[in-house]
């Protein structure tokens, strides 16, 4: 997939279903596009990916109708231009917790004048068609900053009005953590449920996108009513292990 | 696991569950370790697997309570040799069709005198405790003929004769091909089922151990009750090929 | 690229224009395929590739409208079994100097009752459009015996009646050392050039395939005249090194 | 090894022998596992690993005894995170040599409220037996400082006084270098001799950890005597060269 | 090359031949080097590089009369001090836009005094003769800080007069994207060959070397007599995929 | 090393001082090399290496004045052909029993006449210095029949006399075993002395060379004594276990 078919998706108001690339391994990468996201996130974060294998799952993906995102390890503008000339159609940045940050952040995803990136596309190359591909990089890519920290919450109104910035990503773990209640996804705690609920007014108020992570497809759903347009609904890891667990178990 | 607790199990008269390691990534393995097989495959015939990554995984799964074989992807003495010296505790060799065919495999697997094996346990130097490795290897090794073709049915009573190989292993796939009919795992052809009677026959009367591949629980509790020992219940691949496309499905 | 337009070319009578790939870099293919091959060949014979760098090829190819085919480094079952289940459309087998080789080596490349091919498509297995793979197989795969000896000349005329081998490739450099010559390709030798033609006129007669390794556009193009359908014209390693040297020596 | 039984020795006044694993392989790793080291550390600044290595390496090691450590190649939240996810039980940070670096360094290190790890223990989330691993994990977790420069010892009383920051490790090549010495360990300059023992005062004051990079068993066991608890005897690389040079001088 | 010639010519007034490695395969990397560049540069940056690939590279190249540089993707010590440990001669390194970064970047790759480089010169030991390597490492050191951004450019004259700096390396794409120019190489903007000017002015001033990366000999001929010591003239990527796409052009 | 001055040495009488490298890392073969052995020999049958390390170590091999020589898993002609390609200036063959064996692995090592070895030597070619690698290959190649069975001792005359085989390598563990004693190196046994014995008559008497894996530099200067030319000393594995063994042991 050379067009960013997600981002023509989001700017038409639909949801998006996210799946989540942990195993460095292209045919788990080509097994998972087989079942038909829309977008699938390579893990430079928390995931076993590096860079290496984030290129063979992008190269792997390619075959498919699926748009490759890459989650990266930090705010560091180093791999973000890295992932991006590869061919990620987007990225998510997490822990960004200020504005300051959130300007780091689009700087290193955008060409002048609108960021820093350094020009050198080297397999991103190949996606412009008619057009070059710097000029319509900019307007194509997808910039997501994680809102994962109360910091992050209380930034969040003023970090969606950074330029360059598509929207913002909710990582309920660590969010959990920063307000003293465990790390888990599919949360129900009032309190954050109504943190999602202001950080979605915030949001459409600004006509960007926001998205959260979720382990399972009927909390998923719920989040898609709430008003998330991008979920993501299971790891390629968890569906592995899930299933491996449940088999063993039906055998004993 | 560096004893051979998967032979014990089987000398015991109790079955094996057993999973397929088709994926060439060490976490992959340890993911499917932590599900609590008895013994897990790596297929370098069909899988995506090579040497190398044989290694890796069975590097990964040291840790676990899990004996790692390996199914080779043809009736070679190098590469039979190199997974055992990596430290596999048994050998899966496909296409078995005759006596001769046999011999040239359990000599591959077994130390003189009773086989050609070459001495240099890389890594399984390591499993011995107090005996040295070499001492233990003809007796702990697991050495599995693959019958899979019309051929090596009607052979399989004098392949089972074979000094130094341990029992059968079934693969419906070829078999079914073999006879006219298509490629499929958990058969219900009688025609299929009366061979895989007459195996179990042939095999229990020798006290040797009788295997086959499945792709579902349900079938390969069947063919427990029928008889076979080690019985494959699922792949890495098919377990995630399919939690991906439910996971997909119901988000639509 | 998932149907083998290449076989369809050729049965339309069309010639193909075929690069070579040497280099065991998946990014090398990407770039390869760019510049309009109708077919690339991954070289695991005397190219640097071995069957994981195979395997990442061809994924990384397949984003293109280019299909992969694969030298093999002899003729063993095993490791021609594993490029075909990864994704190859056609096998290149170097060495085919008699029937019995040509036998041995269509009985690898197809399933039964055609050959003895095993069944475990992992990657090929996304082929299959309508129809599963393996009832396509056999009919769209490329089977080519390399000709490169003059023992391999001699029974070249029987080679081509084989069932399930697809035609005849002509390896000059080690057909030249056969014969007491130099290797080299593009030869200009009469002796030489008559063998050609023998092999065209027995290969045009049973509506078989020709194929010849060649070393520039100049006489490819005059083996397609001759009536070469498959016509190999440089390779990944050849078009860098040459525009390297001269890109340096411009510079002196 | 899942339980970090160094962090135990240590707390109980023991000292530790640790090995250095600048080698890429994980068989090299397993190699130095079954010589008996109490930990290993993986060195990603000098030695020639990166983070795919690392994970290869903690997972071979697994199989053993031995403590996994990881040495970063700079005070980098983001590798920091991915190696602790990836299973190390502690991290050694170079050129520790402000407070404020230190301070960055035990944000990385440890989960809220200590610090602002990310919660996605990829790996690690095995360690954890009956209690999750994210509840162990700041009690666990072995945070040692880098004391190097002329300025880390003016600071290392205040950087030992950081919360998270278990302990320091003393690297004597650059100490030697920022002091105007050449680089060399197993140092007796009385001017760092001073220096080692000011350190070792300020870090047993406060109950935490002093270790120390050396060269040879002779010089460790004084540092032991003198108070480090943590004390690096050798490398894979240095083991091997040396002895590699002592057999074929013995051989001319 | 265990010497830095490249830098023996620089100071002797001689003009440098640079290729480009962007392509992580080795024998890629073999096959620039026999085609006689002075130089070869590994890219880090805009490359499909990472660490791992730069090792193997710079291994490969080691043959060779050939030098062996890097870019580095970004101003981050860590990556700086890994690859020269690893052998790199010198390194280039991005967006060096003001003083402050021109200081950060020379303290990395200089030992003390000079710099704060830290000292582990794992592969790069064994270039030093009857020397060791950390007293000649300073002064042999090629480290040049990249000119691309109109900040850049104004600050050019201070940037040369820091300390361990040896000179600029002019990158035109970015330096076009900054003035609001499309990028690419090979310039005839009135504005930027004036720029050049200066920045040639400023440097030889200083007795500093300025470099320029250019995309075809002609051009890189100009340079060199406009002053320009160190021309890079193509990279592996731009010659193969030239090369590829004129020999599939002339057999059509 | 280009030559092969191993080849030289041992057509002049000298004895050659081999290492052997059972570890897949670059950076251990560069390790061993800069110890000062004349030949490497890289063990594809029980070392952990395959196809694509010995490719790597290949290339690191060469900045040293060591020769690269290769140990393959069996007598398998593609492997064969495919690390002389690669830049092996030898092969050892295990397990050469018969004549028909010997004919076979010689015909395998050379190029016709003498052998049916196929042209395309990727990275060899570059060994030709004013001759084509071609026309020095089939004199300068070091081809050594392992003789490690009592079938193989009887026929050790005449596999000696086979042309294109170089000589003979004894294997003593596999010796040991094919004769009903224990595997170990360094052997006292009074028979198996006898053979020695015996084999450097026949050796010596065709003026072939003869070598031999031993354990530590005592027992090969013995052997060097008795006649032996070629004397493995010591491997990678060997001199790593031993020397971390007693580095812990000394700090217990």
């Amino acid at each position: 997939m050379s067009a960013n078919t997600l981002q023509e998706r989001l700017r038409a108001g639909q949801h998006c279903v996210n799946g989540w690339l942990t195993l460095p391994s292209p045919f788990v990468a080509e097994t998972m596009a087989q079942a038909g996201w829309d977008s699938l996130t390579i893990d430079l974060q928390h995931g076993l990916q590096d860079y290496a294998s984030a290129v063979a799952l992008i190269q792997a993906l390619q075959r498919y109708a699926v748009v490759p995102l890459v989650r990266v390890p930090s705010n560091e503008p180093g791999v973000i231009g890295k992932v991006l000339d590869a061919g990620a159609w987007g990225v998510i940045c997490p822990m960004i917790n200020t504005v300051q940050e959130a300007r780091a952040f689009a700087r290193a995803c955008h060409y002048p004048p609108l960021g820093s990136r350094s020009y050198g596309p080297i397999r991103a190359r190949s996606y412009g068609g008619k057009q070059p591909y710097h000029e319509i990089a900019n307007d194509q890519m997808l910039v997501l900053a994680q809102i994962e920290t109360r910091e992050a919450v209380e930034h969040a109104a003023d970090i969606l009005e950074v330029p360059g910035i598509s929207g913002i990503y909710i990582g309920p773990n660590d969010l959990g953590l920063s307000l003293g209640l465990p790390p888990t996804l599919d949360r129900e705690d009032p309190e954050i449920l109504a943190i999602y609920s202001r950080l979605l007014t915030e949001t459409r108020r600004r006509g960007r996108v926001a998205g959260i992570h979720n382990a399972a497809p009927a909390y998923a759903t719920r989040m898609i009513a709430m008003g998330f347009q991008l979920v993501t609904v299971a790891s390629d890891l968890g569906l592995l292990a899930g299933a491996a667990r449940q088999t063993v178990e039906s055998m004993r």
